[in-house]
């Protein structure tokens, strides 16, 4: 018998990456015009332009040898000592190339992380809802995944709540600002409560638990709303930033870790890191794109992009009489079902060739995810679907 | 505590890695003129010119969102179309796109292969010497890495001793040709003796035992030998593969694997590897160099470069005295030690600016591993170092 884990992931496999697929069998069905695919966050802005120009430079004036080359188990020094000294000057921070290591997107970044961090048993808090794959990564180590719930309307998070879900087995916590699948942002005042939260539980315990700040979606953040830089409030935090979206690069697999110098145990876990990079068979990211990315720090999308889209769906489907919160950040939207059912919701909408991913998925059961990093038109094209779906269940007064 | 397994890999750390990054600082002290380094197999063969275009071409003719966007797990479709086509017209196979998955590097592949066959306690064999990552992956699923040692003067393998050691808790045996570290290719005699012993085992155990065929080396071979493709030879095989060294590409991580219809349980490992492609944070291989990939199809190094290394290598290394086998792929030479403490000797060697990896590390006690993937003219500047070496041990008569 195969890998028991694998077994079961195949049966109940990610909700997201099968809408991917069934929309492209749509689309072949009905036409691409006819299709409203929500499902994926793959971005649909373009890279921004310095990316092609540099990927161009890279092969004129690099040697092919150091392009396509290995390099340290980390990453390029020299791409290593930009990104700290970029974030240096954006937030004040004091990193240096040794903090850094590049790795194959926030996903496997978060992988080497948790293999570093984790023994079997331990056990990672996460806020809910939250993107559904931090339930494998932190199985992939034979970790446990706690959940702390947030409030129901806002999914701000309760600290006591937070408080009574950490134990000593608690050797991780993994904070997703701006969030998946909800948009919201969390301000500095809530992250302020929850290194208080952090700090007292490992004076408790007499323990480190390591706060994870999975950022992708770091830079789409909208109407001048501040993320707050997590190093700078929690002694015990490592970054996990990918490019995915602030670059429209998810196909590149491209990101790093943080792990700065006042970690507990940093002397084992900074060199950790790198090894967890290769043995996992990462061995280190894609090295092209890490030329590119040392010559692209202060490159981003056009967010002005999203942002339209935000609010055209926001008004529209509040309009229409949909209840969601106004996501503050990354692309997605996250509407109350209807129905108590999200995944019966789900299957009804396909009715119209709309294709939204059950909440049950991010642990939001009640709620659909609507990832809007998509055509302006798409969604002009899709509204009329969305009100016959809200005429079929009464919403429209 | 973080991770025991990653605390114990600081303490025992890759011996190839650790010299890499010592070569790093002699040459820093030393003047790169002055240090022979032999220890990382680093291509020293530029990427064929058609990479370069191919990058080029795909950044101007195709559609961003398209170069740099998620696709499917598995890889394109067109460019997994095409790898099959490509292995089909060499090895008169019946692949198609959904026999292929293309992952990040080889190691990237094994680790996906692994993770979706093993279960904890599993037995996975192979052939010693072998390339020492092997026990780290095994080691990654808890499962068991089971030595079949080979010939002491040939390295060729021994039935008997095969058969000994598979048990019915062996899930996989893992078979590198050619081989990393003894430049060993192993015959279509031998490798149908190793499908009898399969086949036979199991029968004998009514169990499935998985070949991964680790072929990055595939495309190196010297002096017309021919290199089996082992899906011909045995029903269970699954074939890892990787660009790093046929098209001299190993910083960009990108390979595939082969998994042919007819394995046992074909129906759960095909879309199992997708998946743990997806849930270990790969999520798919770097996409542009997908694309680039798919437009180089027919492209290879230069291996004639390589091969007038050997030659050099081998006859100026056997008339100083040393003893060796003289290989028949990869870049590697396998180095009997004059002294039975090949660590001892390869720090003596230091003395004399030259890099060697110790064979302990490959299963192999008593040899040491030479890249010889390195520029000609810095093996010919390093025979006056090997020749005093020589002396120093008494091999020149």
């Amino acid at each position: 018998m195969i890998n028991e884990k694998i077994l079961d992931l195949n049966k109940n496999g990610s909700a997201i990456r099968a809408m991917f697929e069934e929309g492209k069998i749509m689309i072949a069905k009905y036409g691409a015009e006819n299709v409203y695919d929500y499902s994926l966050g793959n971005p649909s802005v373009e890279p921004p332009k310095e990316i092609r120009e540099a990927y161009i430079d890279v092969l004129n004036e690099e040697k092919p040898s150091l392009v396509h080359g290995y390099m340290s188990n980390a990453g390029y020094e020299d791409v290593r000592e930009a990104v700290a000294q970029h974030l240096n000057k954006n937030f004040g921070t004091a990193f240096s190339a040794k903090n850094i290591v590049m790795t194959v997107g926030a996903a496997g970044g978060l992988n080497v992380a948790f293999k570093t961090l984790l023994n079997p048993g331990d056990e990672v808090v996460t806020f809910a809802p939250f993107f559904g794959e931090y339930r494998n990564y932190v199985n992939n180590f034979d970790a446990k995944l706690v959940i702390s719930q947030t409030d129901a309307d806002t999914f701000m998070p309760n600290m006591e709540t937070l408080a009574s879900v950490i134990t000593p087995k608690t050797k991780a916590m993994i904070i997703n600002n701006p969030n998946n699948p909800t948009g919201v942002v969390y301000p500095e005042s809530v992250i302020k409560e929850i290194a208080e939260v952090l700090v007292s539980k490992e004076k408790e315990y007499g323990t480190s638990i390591y706060l994870i700040a999975d950022e992708p979606y770091r830079e789409l953040a909208y109407d001048g709303v501040d993320v707050p830089y997590l190093t700078k409030y929690y002694h015990n935090t490592i970054v996990g930033y990918s490019y995915s979206k602030s670059l429209s690069l998810p196909g590149e697999r491209i990101g790093y870790l943080v792990l700065p110098d006042c970690l507990d145990d940093a002397e084992e876990i900074l060199p950790g890191v790198a090894v967890a990079n290769r043995v996992l068979g990462f061995v280190n990211a894609p090295s092209i794109t890490q030329r590119v990315i040392g010559r692209c720090l202060d490159a981003s999308v056009d967010v002005e992009i999203y942002n339209r889209n935000r609010e055209l769906l926001y008004t529209k489907l509040t309009e229409m009489g949909y209840t969601c919160i106004k996501p503050q950040g990354a692309f997605y939207l996250f509407l109350k079902s209807p129905i108590a059912d999200d995944k019966e919701f789900v299957k009804n909408a396909k009715k119209y060739n709309l294709l939204m991913v059950a909440g049950s998925g991010f642990g939001g059961p009640g709620y659909v995810r609507i990832a809007y990093c998509v055509d302006y038109d798409m969604i002009v094209r899709s509204l009329s679907a969305f009100e016959k779906l809200a005429v079929e269940y009464g919403l429209k007064k």
